[in-house]
């Protein structure tokens, strides 16, 4: 029997001046391409761009033409430099409207907290109309999904929440299961054989990565990684690489 | 006298698999940034695409087009799957050369080290044609420069040494200035007085990242960065929310 492999591709989108101007470090990427690689969901392309409307709007509408999800972190706070809910409205050209349910939510949370639910708050309830809620179990101010785009926030903890929370609701594919390999040889020597292992095996993706530490600061040492949905397919070119390295140290 | 104000552009692409699998987290863009701000050099975009030579070739083309200088990391190295310098020569329409310059390094780096100067690492001389070479103080194997690309190994420490070697031949602006305040007050308290400030103050970007420590998980507690290129507008900015904060306590 057969078994078929199912594939889904993603983008993400990181909106902030902060992670251009290096003054924070972007966590979101590497924690979404962790995730999603597991839910396997191919992250094909990731773009960060600044708090601007026109770079937000460009970049969406390429992406969600472009990939099955994309996923968007930062801008949804209530403050005058929080533009990307707004400006996901004008990428779909929908009306940017107060969202009932993220209102009740807020107003809520607000009312518990004994806190006025004023203007700036109730700023966070507005989404492109449609639009439907992701859960923020951390501050109440939820993200959005409006057709294939999930729109979250940039704060660590509250991007990690919401995307556990979206995630049961994601379409699944065959995860990539990878192999890696300590290779003591350097890339100059095993770059020919490994180039004719990578031919001999397509439905396989060998990627080589130098080891750069402080004893082996010229790379004579390599990870080698296999990856593939296919698990036989992977078997064979890990028995392959396995074959050439101990034919490269006789 | 009116200090006049320069301004360039960049943008970054990042490539490689490893980096959209979660596999290795990036630490060039954050450097990157960093390094570009001090020196007055607008990062605008970042992309990461995988090792993929139409993604690359579309991506190059796309942010060669829109920024002053585009700056990418990874896919230099000697095995299959760096395809990095190939795609840009046909990102470029440009033969995919033997560089003699680079041929000359790479074989002196080797005949050194008493290693053969095999086909694979006489691969890492190709550049597209009339490209510079960017010095490698690291591994010898240089990154490159065509028209306003910059090529470079993804190799943290090796990035970082490139970028060194070539940051002095850029032409160079107006360093954006920053100031930080901390903002005992949440940004549902400041939003809008705050974008009140921002609108009179043009000429300053204002942002508000919330803190959100283990003692302020409401964040109640924000950081508001004040930026300009313009000294005396930052200054008016920064007196401006240092009122609106005592005001607000009042």
């Amino acid at each position: 029997m057969k078994h078929s492999i199912t594939s889904y591709s993603a983008a993400m989108l990181a909106i902030g001046d902060e992670l251009l101007s290096g003054k924070t470090k972007d966590k979101n990427i590497a924690y979404l391409a962790e995730t999603l690689t597991q839910a396997g969901i191919d992250l094909k392309e990731v773009r960060i761009v600044s708090d601007d409307e026109n770079a937000i709007i460009n970049a969406v509408n390429e992406l969600r033409k472009n990939f099955h999800y994309v996923f968007t972190s930062g801008g949804i706070g209530p403050t005058h430099d929080d533009i990307t809910a707004q400006s996901i409205a004008k990428a779909f050209d929908l009306p940017y409207i107060f969202n009932p349910e993220a209102e009740t939510i807020l107003s809520n949370y607000y009312q518990a907290k004994k806190l006025p639910f004023n203007a700036a708050r109730r700023r966070m309830a507005r989404t492109p109309q449609g639009a439907s809620l992701i859960e923020n179990a951390i501050s109440a101010a939820p993200g959005f999904k409006i057709d294939n785009v999930f729109v979250m926030a940039g704060v660590p903890n509250i991007f990690e929440a919401m995307l556990k929370a979206l995630l049961p609701h994601l379409d699944k594919g065959t995860p990539f299961q990878s192999i890696s390999i300590n290779c003591p040889l350097g890339e100059g020597v095993i770059s020919e054989p490994l180039a004719q292992i990578q031919i001999a095996n397509p439905k396989t993706i060998i990627g080589s990565y130098p080891k750069f530490t402080e004893n082996t600061k010229n790379a004579f040492s390599v990870e080698l990684v296999i990856k593939s949905k296919d698990l036989v397919a992977l078997q064979k070119a890990r028995n392959e690489v396995e074959a050439m390295i101990e034919e490269l140290q006789k």
